[in-house]
Order: C-alpha cells, then structure tokens, then sequence
C-alpha cells in the first residue's frame, strides 16, 4: 500500500514455516503511578510474569505517535502491523465494527444517532433523551420495516446502545462522498447530505431520501423521531494479514470490537473468551491449527476506564494467575503487551509508551526480574513504533528472508 | 537523490577539513547470548576495547529497518551513509561486486548459474552437479571463445564459484528490463528473456540471443550444458562518498565484495589486508593521504557463519590486540562496529542491532567500561540507523555546518 514502505518490506520479505506466534493482549496495560504509589503492573504479585520476564526481552511501544492517544482500533491495527496512519478507518466502520457487523467490500457505514426534532425541525436533544436499548431496537425495527430502499441498494441497521445505531448502505459503486447530517448542535436542523461537496455522489442522494423517509416514520415517536448520520467509510480493502505477513492467524477474543478489528485484516475467530483462564485455554487450543495467535483481555482496560486501581491490579494479577497453561504450550515467541495505556487516573486511554514483553529465540539474555513500565523502558528492544513488533517477532521465529545478497 | 532528504540535508552542509575519520567494520560484530553464556564480545578478554570504551561514546545502529536482516551490501552501504532503503543495489550488481567486476555506467549485470537440462529442454540440475571452480572457468572459456555479441554489446562473463557465475552487458542504453531466466524449480524449462513485460526491451532482446547460442555452444558438456540468469541490474550512479560529505576516502579491505561496495560508491581501495594487525597497519598507512578509510575485518563474520563461538572470541581478541597501533595514529574520530550482527546460534546474519563505538572529541564521557552489546544499548549514542553515523563523525570532526543561522 502507498506510504506504508515498512511494512511493503516486510510482506515482501516474509516467508514461511511452522513456528508458531502468540500476540497477548492486555487492553489497556500501561499505567501512570497513581500518585506515588507505582503502576498497576509495579503494584500486581505477579510471580509469572517476574519468571517470564527473567527469560524475555523488554521494550515499550508507541501504538501510534508520540503524544497521541489511540483508540481501540487504530491501537489493535499497530498491533497486528498495519501502521495506524496509513491504515485509516472511518467512523462508520469503527461503529460496525463494535456491533460486530460483517461488512463487505460493497458496504458504506456510517455511525447513526436517534435525536429529538421540535417541529420546525430544529433539534432539541442529539441524543434523543438517552433512550434504553430496547426502545432503540424498537425504533429500528420500525424503520426497516418501512422504509423503501433506494434503487441497487440495501440498507442494514444495526442497535449499538442507548441512542447510538449503525446504517449499512451495500450495493455496487458506492461511495463515502456522504455529507454527515449530525449537526453537532442543539437549535438547528440536521445537515444536508447533499451539500457541495457531496452533491454529486449518488450514495449522499441514496442517504438523504433514507433520512427524509425516517423523518415521516419516527414522527410520532416522543424522543427518537429523527436519526442524523456521520462518519459515512467505506469498509476498507487491505492486504490481510495472512497475505501480508504468509501467517495463518487466529484471534481468540471475548468483546465484538476487537473480532471486528481481527476481521478487518482477514483473521478468523476462534474463540470468544472472556476471562484469563479462558483466554489462555483458548489461545492454546488455538495454536493447534494457527501459526500466529491474536489473544485479547479486556479487563485491564476497563478497570482503568472505571478509574479502579485495585481492580486493574486483580486483573494483572488474574492473567498471571492464568499465564502457566499458555507457557505450557512453548508459542516459538510469546508477545505480552496492550493497545494502549489506561491509567486508572486518567479513567481513559493514554498516549504513553506500553509495556512490551516477548520471549524468543536469539535474544541478548533476558531483562527481568519485573515486567514493568521502568524496566521495560531499560530493556533490549527500546521504544519502538507498535507496527514493528509483528516483523520483530518473525525475523526470531525464521519467518523474514535476508534484505540484498 | 530522491527520498533521501535526511543525506541530502547532511550533503549540504558538508565542508572540508584535513580531520581524519577512521571506520573500523568489524563484519557481523553483534551477538545473542549463545544459551546464557553472553555475546562473544561480552566472553572476549579485551584489554585495549575496554580502555578504549571508557574514552568513547557507545551505541548501536540498526542497519536497514527494525527486524530486517541486511546482505553485506545493504549492510555497508548504511555505514556508508547511504540508506539501504533509497540506494537499492539489484542481485546482477551484487555478484558483480562479489568477484570484484569492475562495473561502469554502461554496463548491465546478471547472476548466471550453470545448470543441466535434458534432451526436452527441461532443467533437472539448477546447480549442474556444483561443478567445480576450474569447470566453470573452462566453461565460460568456451562460451567466451564462440559467443557471437549482438550488435552494439560487449558481453563478459566471469567465475564467481562452483555452479555461479556473472554476466555482464556493455553497451550505450542498455536497460535492466530482462526478464530472469531461471525458472527456480526442476522439471521445466528455462523461461524467457523476453515474455511480456520485457517484451520490448532491446537489451531482453540480446540476453535471448546469447542464451538461445550458449545452449548450442554447451551442448555436448556433461553437466553444465546449459546457462540461466537472473536479477538483471544496472550499475547505480549515485553521488560518490567524496562528492556526498567532501571527504576523500580509502578502503581497506581484503576480500572482493567489500572492495566492491567501496568502488560503489566511487572509495578507491588503498590496501587488501585480511589480518587484524595487517588491516591495522594498512589503516594507518591510508590515513597518511587520506580523510576517511574504511577498514574491513572479516574473520568476525565468518567465525558467526561457521557457528563457531570460541573463534569470534579469538577473532575479537586479534582485534583488540592489534588495536594498539590503529591508536597510536590517533585518528579524530574513530568508528568501531559491525554492518550486522552474525550470531553464531544464528549461522548466519541477523536482524539484530549493532554494537557501535565512536571515539572523538566533544563526548559527553566515556560510556565504558567494556565494549558489549548490554552497555552500547545504554550509551549516548542511543539506537540509530546505520546511515546517521558518517553525519555523526562528521559533527564531532567539525565536517558539518550549522544549519540557518
């Protein structure tokens, strides 16, 4: 793909064996250190970590820039070596991609809010009273059931929660050239779809006769009697992963939006695990038939979301608890890291470095005694950039050929 | 060049002094930690390293791109200051530089192997047996002696070793648009020269030929009867190393495809020492007329390729002890690094950083006490790519102007 040099390299000079690959992700890992007290990873009890450290090599990564904080897919594209700002995804596709929606390379998503309109048609509340799930589901069924759809193109919704929806225009030949209708204000009407520079694009037409069909059939809902639109993305055609990097994956994850962002680059779920224990058995079943292993833990994450500091120190300490059956399996290399960092007091993801173990072959001895944010910033592998850490891990397993003679 | 903005940056500011810039390459120099026992620079006793170490800045540099193993060519070029990545040398120019082929700018080189093919055309020996040397040269002799040039070419062959070969074409507006003729597996036949998209090319056109005749010419030999090429390449023309940063360079080097990459880049070879001392002595010599000499150890990366621990010990340790009379001519600044590392668990090159030393003025302390891959990481250097060390002697000999004002 154009701008992305590195990782052409790379696909060019993959090749490949049977050795197998773990990536273990602990969504969220880094931490900042809670005022004093050290991070979540500095506080765990974590005697498997301590011993896998011992023999592995440290680093941190940057998911996508200095100082930028990533969102869950952009952080799992860095991951899975897809440079974040070459391999963009739109809003619509994020928003499928969290509700788990299969989308083919004819579908337009786009990211849909109910909202209440007063009669001159101004809106009043963008997110329609914050409605319950359940009078979304209801609110959509009403749709699909009326709403006519445009010659040569189907239209998908999708409840994601509360007011927030996801529309699928599929069909051949469109395109994302859709004005968002949102207005992103109260006071004033929804935004045409239309509007230049989007006024010669048949899928804005497409959507703009959708949205004046939902105005007439929501008008007599008391809250959600309008729908605005925004972030209309194409669902995007990239190399898979397997052609990429000649792997065979798997990902083995209990949460729809990180299936959907292993689906984005052709990897196939294995398993939908939630819990550490699962997710080791899972990944370990998994490595019976796949060659590179995408495992995901979510708990890390939400924890620091929910700003609860002994919480994210449980979960650490759950995964290590759990770690033994996955060492069990020998993976030929064995990556621990997160997509991010959510410190407990930023109750949110982070911009800074995360934690990066990997246990291979052809290591400079290894970093321990601890995994954590200040020895894995001393360690062996340095700060990298996340779409490194793929290639880092097939030059030890034997799966990258020599660059020149 | 285009792409190399940061070269070009470095070009520009580039000015004269008589300082003198010594680069030691010792070839394959980085280790992993051969099963615990360390890297063999951490086994090797290293008196005058050590002392060394405690006056000079450490590091390393990663020769082409994380994760990425370099060919000697690519690896020597970044130490050039050339990024491997923009300054791409084709497989035909890299056999060329390994038997030391004088290339000029019209000239376009192949790798040839010799190969037998049965009476239907079809290879069954992509090595013909691994003839041995003086079979090959008889064989070229022959195909020399009947060869009919077509017009406007000067066709040249030359023994590389065993089975392996190189051709070179020489004429005004050759191009490299051939089409490899190898087909890479048995039981097929040679393909062509010129099936599309080398179709039109005047030069496809005279590779055909010559192969079409050396098939007749070859017809009545045992094994080698036939010839296939690959990896057609023009010789660059790039900025010489002496244009590029104003010095006026040497090479020291005793083995072919060293001195080639050198020629490469327009460094006139001063010496052909092999021995550390003899390559020691010979520095010393060049550095009587020129700027810059690059001296070339070999034995470090044959000792990694054969596996064999103890002698890169040894080899490390002929270094060190020839090191003493390299000092004494006290260059300005003194570069002492690999162009990869050559693990001997490996048996071969690896993707692994550098270990980098620089002594010159304006440092900011030794980093010693030792020179080892575990306190280069931890140097001020820090992890560079290769092609940024010639700009960094260069400061430190005050070869750089400041830029703006």
């Amino acid at each position: 793909m154009d701008g992305d040099a590195y990782g052409n390299l790379i696909s060019s000079l993959a090749q490949e064996n049977d050795r197998r690959i773990v990536l273990l992700v602990m969504d969220g890992l880094g931490d900042c250190d809670n005022g004093g007290g050290g991070t979540a990873l500095q506080m765990a009890r974590t005697p498997n970590f301590d011993g896998l450290s011992r023999e592995s090599a440290l680093g941190q990564h940057v998911p996508v820039a200095a100082a930028v904080t990533p969102g869950s897919g952009p952080g799992h594209l860095g991951l899975f070596g897809y440079d974040p700002l070459v391999y963009r995804v739109g809003r619509g596709v994020l928003s499928a991609l969290g509700v788990e929606f299969p989308l083919t390379k004819r579908d337009v998503a786009a990211r849909l809010n109910f909202c209440t309109v007063d009669r001159a048609g101004n809106v009043t509340d963008r997110r329609a009273g914050r409605i319950s799930d359940a009078e979304n589901r209801r609110a959509l069924d009403k749709l699909r059931a009326s709403v006519r759809a445009p010659k040569g193109v189907e239209v998908l919704f999708e409840t994601e929660a509360e007011h927030r929806a996801v529309m699928v225009l599929r069909g051949e030949g469109l395109d994302d050239n859709v004005g968002d209708t949102d207005p992103q204000i109260t006071g004033a009407p929804p935004l045409s779809a239309t509007r230049p520079p989007h006024d010669r694009s048949r899928t804005a037409a497409a959507v703009a006769d959708l949205i004046a069909q939902a105005r007439a059939i929501l008008s007599d809902e008391p809250k959600a009697n309008m729908i605005v639109a925004r972030g209309f993305a194409r669902a995007p055609d990239w190399p898979t992963f397997a052609e990429r990097f000649k792997l065979d994956p798997a990902a083995v994850a209990g949460y729809p939006m990180y299936r959907g962002v292993a689906r984005l680059v052709g990897m196939p779920v294995a398993a939908q695990p939630t819990t550490a224990a699962d997710v080791c058995a899972e990944t370990v079943a998994a490595l019976r038939k796949h060659t590179f292993v995408f495992a995901h833990f979510k708990y890390t994450d939400k924890t620091g979301e929910d700003g609860d500091v002994a919480g994210k120190v449980a979960r650490i300490e759950e995964m290590d608890a759990a770690l033994p059956a996955l060492l069990a399996a020998a993976p030929d290399v064995l990556i621990v890291t997160g997509d991010h960092s959510t410190p407990p007091s930023i109750r949110g993801h982070s911009w800074h470095p995360v934690p990066l173990l990997m246990k291979a072959p052809f290591l400079r001895g290894g970093d321990g005694p601890r995994f954590e944010e200040a020895r894995c910033r001393g360690g062996q592998i340095g700060t990298i950039p996340a779409r490194e850490i793929i290639p880092l891990a097939m030059a030890h397993a034997g799966k990258l050929q020599k660059f020149g003679a």
